[in-house]
């Protein structure tokens, strides 16, 4: 994998361990973790020290590799029994992005299917979960560059929107809506990213906007609900956000808060992509109304820091993420190219095993 | 006035001077502000320790009083002249509100209409502004009853949803979004009210809630960009709002966010509903186009409490309010009756004077 020194990766296999970067810890400070167990990376997803779906996706896979190297046997069936346990505490996380069952599936896939010993096996494994952190970097270096094929060409210097964080931090490195950022700033397209804060976790105006200015790009933090007058006053060209998981037809779970920005950018005719890559879609899913919805503690709402926001006896609702149909979609940005919601299903055959 | 000792009243004229709620400390602390002068009023609404169009207004009355009672002269053109430099201080608080400017401009009449020498013009100043406090006060009580006709009669129980505090708070007393979730709370027709938190200032988790609190209506508190996809699980039956300022053909200026709110109501087909005195209505305004859209200052948005949300580096945009097209509200509730945005020019001429 080619690292650039002056870029941003949230999970780099070091010293035999994990280095994640602390999630919950940025903007204040920017510091790492070191993950050396398995149930440590169930603990590290639980608890968003990594969070982003394709992030989510790969640290899993390391997380099985750990695993694999817990298990303390020679005989072949005992190790695949205590791996699908490792799997089955993996699993558990985190309900709805799917990137994180595909990564799963395939390195259970490739344990069941490697032929030889159990320390062949957890070679395979851990060469398996290397190469969908090298692919997935890959991947969003494809979505970023695919979006500029995407992304209105008038005027010459556009201004996007975004919600949440798919950026570096939540994927391998480069990022699936700040990968087209990140290539449309580098190709001089841009001129200024709007950047949603996010609530009730403020990935964007923690995560995006620090990805930004490591990096130069302008960007302005607005809050949520600030979207709709934004793109009133033609401040907004395009929105682009990433996805947790996407059904076959095209409908799209992702942040809470996405569906209501999807509506917005309707009302103003403003195009809407969702960018993501192919192991993002679940294609066993027909539509989005079958997506599990993750509901998070209500402290997420209630509390900042050690400011309590409410007073006692109010109750909360507290989903993590919402679905957009797939007519508010204006086109899929894959690291296949970029397709209208309809086109996704051709897709399926080109997913990665 | 009558006042019921349960109930909440931001604006209490008492021992010569006003007590204010400080609005700025709820919920953690009920507590009150005692204001004798004209300046320290000016403070009090710029900093937010009273808010809301018409508790902005009330005050802004008890502030032209005050100002007057300053005025250490008998000679009455040196007074009245004395006296435009306290209403421009107060003009000068807040730009959006309508309701400062006609409470002002309310006083500043009768201080001119008034015959007789300087002490009979502070005191019909100072009958003028319990009377404007005293009116606001029945005009929200009526405002609530006449929002019973608007909302939906199925299903029985109702589910509302509100943004900001159009409350007890934002008024003389009871309210006019929650003076209509109050009547139909006492009428037995509300289930529970959802209330937008309401960045960036969270007037929705901290005034909204606590006043639903002190009256044991239930309400659970989520975030803005939750709106939506509460509405498309059908969580949401009709949507309340206050105003902060009409324009003649219906556009309304609100908290930032409504407009947001408005489209995604409509989206869902859901009843979308103002709720506002008359004196919020600007009828020299043909449309909202030319409201003046305060900006706040960025603090609102990258600190809460001690906790800095964002990294050095980053821009913010704090417009305070956003304009709702007329043709997204169902109807404007106020003290006389329940209009279609298209007839409320109707009754212009039955705006106080």
């Amino acid at each position: 994998m080619m690292f650039q020194t002056n870029q941003v990766y949230p999970i780099i296999w070091h010293n035999d361990s994990v280095s994640l970067i602390d999630q919950t810890r940025l903007p204040n400070e920017y510091a790492f973790v070191e993950i050396s167990r398995s149930e440590d990376m169930a603990v590290a997803i639980k608890t968003m020290i990594v969070r982003g779906a394709p992030a989510i996706g790969v640290a899993a896979a390391y997380g099985i590799y750990l695993g694999a190297r817990e298990i303390d046997t020679d005989n072949r069936d005992e190790f695949l029994q205590d791996l699908e346990n490792v799997a089955q505490m993996l699993r558990s996380t985190r309900p709805t992005a799917v990137n994180l069952f595909w990564a799963i599936s395939r390195m259970m896939k490739v344990a069941y299917e490697t032929i030889g010993t159990v320390d062949e096996i957890k070679k395979a494994l851990f060469q398996t979960a290397q190469a969908i952190n090298a692919e997935d970097l890959q991947t969003c270096q494809d979505i970023g560059d695919n979006g500029l094929k995407a992304l209105p060409t008038q005027p010459g210097q556009l201004t996007l929107l975004t919600h949440c964080n798919a950026g570096a931090l939540a994927t391998a490195g480069y990022g699936t809506a700040l990968g087209v950022v990140r290539s449309a700033w580098r190709e001089g397209r841009l001129a200024r990213l709007f950047a949603d804060e996010t609530r009730p976790r403020l990935q964007g105006a923690k995560l995006t906007a620090w990805e930004c200015v490591q990096e130069g790009i302008p960007v302005t933090v607005i809050t949520d609900s600030m979207a709709a007058h934004c793109m009133k006053q033609g401040l907004i060209h395009a929105v682009v956000v990433g996805a947790d998981r996407i059904a076959a037809n095209g409908d799209t779970a992702n942040k809470i808060g996405t569906y209501s920005l999807a509506l917005v950018s309707k009302a103003h005719n403003i195009p809407f992509f969702v960018a993501a890559p192919l192991s993002t879609v679940d294609f066993d899913l027909a539509d989005g109304s079958q997506i599990p919805i993750e509901e998070r503690h209500p402290g997420e709402i209630y509390q900042i820091g050690d400011t309590i926001l409410t007073p006692e006896g109010v109750e909360f609702y507290n989903p993590a993420f919402d679905v957009t149909p797939a007519e508010l979609i204006t086109a899929i940005i894959t690291e296949n190219g970029v397709f209208a919601p309809s086109e996704l299903k051709q897709q399926e055959a080109r997913k990665a095993a």
